[in-house]
């Protein structure tokens, strides 16, 4: 059959790019672990070039020629009718990538590569000098391109839509405005609640924690998640992230603060999360337009759920308290596991967005969320971006940044032009209470991790979620594994029921 | 001027070559440290993919048609007359290069690097269960490749030619051989004094030398030895390498052995003299024919002479034994800087040639370059390789290995297909000797050392080797720097020297 031998033309084609992508993973994890210094200029050219050869490949004539083989084409994007689902699954991702690649013209491609590169090291710049004004100029040029990308990308009702789109496949501005319509009033009003309790005590993270002790806590924890560290490590970074060096090559870095608990073993479950949802991906579709993950905040629900729903919670605290008094005897001796479940999940509004809350996570991403559209609009020109973030910090988490290392300098996602890439982490968050509400039908959750038992729950996200690689969209994937559209109402429900447990609502 | 513009559009296309090189090492270098078990597979399929991607740059029509312009032919390989010097050694360079790489098929050249690497997981097999047997077939079709490889590659009067030429530009199997006949009955004469001298203590480096503060030595004289950690790194492999990430940098690898002092710090000495070479490149010749090394010998020079001729003179315990005292107070204590001089500098022939004392490295390497010289010819079989290996080791060293892993297995180059490579190190020390014997004349050597002023030495060593990049083959730097051609009687005389202090032969 002709279908069969042009389908692994593709897949040879798709291989080659997922090797180079995997190398171009290999330089990116070198640079933010072990890299000297003085290397990050050098680093950056060889990034780019493995950058500009995974584009050629992507948007090649030969990748052109076997996909409208298959019958991909405006009309068809997922290919020939007669082809089985799977096949098609597999072409309306391959279609869509070179689509995508072969209108970005290959200039802009590398200018955005190359500005990302300055524009990052000078906003690291300016946020250590506490400096907008050093960084605006390459915001100002960011925004520039990206309003250029998503021209040439094309969008049916919102430039926003043309770079969400490379995060999250198929899902539409208009989706997010109306989930997160739905979900401000909402976290509003728990916030408001919760402020109206009495605060938890949360010295305990505040202690001294022996970094060493952290590191073997981290081991230990990963261990418990089933992390395979045969295909697979950890290290640490300057910011945490997950990295894949290959199918069988995951990495995750956390970081770790002596005076600070949550930082460290957080960040490890968080990562891992990430980790795991990767080591899940079948290794038969790696290599292949489904071999990878099903979206951004797909990702996301994973290193939530594992952070927050198991690590957060009083079940994990049960199973696993007395392990981290038996490593940190100091600083955990005196606490109860119910007092440590309550310290870490305290809920207080503050700036810094990766350090927030449960509750306040999602304000501080519609905040974001709404700039980057008045940015795309215009609406707000980024010199008058500050006042912007400021203004809308007051609005919705009752607090303003006095300096701006502290508010709109934070967080480097806009320095390397991951504009559309915030909403993903609250759809994470939403996906993963939903998530979470499907797999307890199967299995008694709780009663699984208060016994220390993490395999079963990881034996349903792999069923469920991992194993499915990129087969489906976030929203298609949310309705096979859910049967019902996103529904925030699940995730409101979930933290509901969590600080009432920890702030007593209705004394 | 043309030239000018066709010198640009050459060295535009040796920086994407340098730049995917570089990639190419980071992949290497991540596998040699940090990579997970489970991984292997897929970063062989990487590498092999970027040095696919080389090796169709380096051949490619561009290629040809640029060197073609500046009048590079068979002729005349360093281009057009009217050209200044300096470009027309780097032509030299990238023609040589450019015919290496297009004569042979990508065919070969990817059937090498998969054998290769699958060759060296079964020689590794092979050395753990001590078993010849395991590795035979595939040394044999490495054995079979290599020849395929020199006939393709051609030369004029041995196959050897073709393969040392690929580590040793310009270097002829003929003259190897008359060195080593030169200096091979100059090394027994020497080991065969030394025996009938009484032995030295050595029982001081195999006292308990503690990881940590080995470390911390390390770092120690690497940092004395000016090495720059803002452009380079050590860390630890199985075995010891140093990789050229980027021009900016420089990785190095030690290993260490908690009952053996000598495997770190002369680990880390001999790598880090590899690493002072390429951090001693010029910047401006980076990406360009020109921003490497000169060979491979003239690269161990460098190692050896910070090693040996610097790490185990009696000037370096001179300047640093107070300081091993001070990390080491128990195994250092009760014993003289004089004491450690002559434990570290044991004469005595072993088995493994990675272990041997600077008399008998010569003759493993001897042993090795005329084993090399059989395969290639067929004058011995694969199959009869142990014998052959014992049989000469009595010969030359006068002991016989109880089993292959401690005889013709011990090796790794074989596996990778690196016949050809083991002659450098030979010829490294002897570059090594004459060098030094020049510098002397420039400034007073023992004085420096022994005043712990490592500083002249390098500089020394960046002006007349380091600066010059490709410039040179080895013989010519030779004869530049030492005003003749290489001879093997400064070597001699350095050894002489220093053993007769030792163990002083006229007592």
């Amino acid at each position: 059959m002709d279908h069969e031998k042009n389908l692994s033309r593709l897949n040879r084609l798709t291989k080659e790019i997922s090797l180079l992508t995997h190398t171009f993973s290999v330089l990116g994890w070198d640079q933010e672990t072990y890299m000297p210094e003085n290397a990050a200029a050098e680093r950056s050219e060889q990034s780019s070039l493995i950058s500009r050869l995974i584009h050629q490949r992507a948007s090649s004539s030969e990748m052109e020629q076997v996909l409208s083989d298959l019958g991909c084409s405006e009309s068809t994007p997922d290919g020939d009718k007669s082809l089985p689902d799977h096949s098609r699954r597999l072409l309306r991702r391959a279609y869509k990538s070179y689509k995508d690649a072969v209108k970005l013209p290959e200039e802009l491609v590398s200018e955005l590569a190359e500005h990302s590169s300055i524009s990052q090291i000078n906003w690291a710049k300016a946020k250590n000098r506490n400096d907008f004004s050093l960084f605006r100029p390459y915001l100002e040029k960011m925004i520039d391109l990206l309003i250029r990308k998503s021209e040439i990308l094309g969008y049916e009702s919102h430039r926003y839509d043309a770079l969400l789109d490379q995060f999250e496949p198929w899902t539409r501005t208009t989706e997010i405005k109306s989930v997160f319509n739905r979900l401000q009033p909402e976290l509003t009003g728990l916030l408001n609640k919760i402020s109206g309790c009495k605060q938890v005590d949360d010295s305990i993270l505040h202690r001294k924690w022996d970094i060493k002790r952290q590191k073997e806590l981290s081991h230990f924890i990963l261990k418990e998640m089933n992390f395979d560290f045969t295909m697979g490590r950890i290290d640490e970074s300057e910011h945490p992230f997950t990295a894949t060096l290959g199918g069988s090559d995951i990495r995750l870095t956390t970081r770790y603060d002596k005076h600070y608990f949550n930082m460290g073993l957080y960040g490890t479950m968080h990562e891992g999360g990430h980790g795991l949802y990767e080591q899940g991906i079948p290794g038969q579709m790696r290599g292949t337009a489904l071999g990878e993950c099903a979206s951004l905040a797909i990702h996301e629900s994973q290193s939530r759920l594992w952070e927050n729903m198991i690590g957060r919670s009083m079940e994990f605290f049960t199973a696993y308290y007395g392990k981290i008094a038996e490593i940190f005897p100091e600083p955990a001796g005196g606490y109860s596991a119910e007092e440590m479940f309550k310290a870490v999940n305290m809920v207080k509004p503050s700036l810094i967005r990766v350090e927030a809350d449960e509750v306040t996570y999602g304000l501080h991403i519609i905040l974001r969320f709404r700039l980057e559209l008045q940015l795309l609009e215009g609406s707000v020109a980024v010199k008058d971006l500050p006042e912007a973030w400021n203004e809308l910090s007051r609005e919705l988490l009752g607090i303003v940044p006095d300096c701006d290392a502290a508010g709109v300098l934070q967080d480097v996602h806009w320095s390397f032009g991951g504009v559309g890439y915030f909403p993903t982490y609250t759809l994470g968050n939403l996906y993963s209470a939903q998530f979470l509400n499907s797999m307890n039908k199967d299995l008694d959750v709780s009663k699984q991790i208060s016994s220390g038992k993490l395999l079963p729950v990881l034996n349903w996200l792999r069923e469920n979620i991992h194993g499915r690689g990129a087969l489906y969209s976030g929203p298609e994937l949310c309705r096979l594994v859910t049967g019902e559209d996103l529904n925030p109402d699940y995730f409101m429900n979930y933290l509901n029921d969590k600080y009432d447990r920890i702030y007593n609502f209705n004394r």
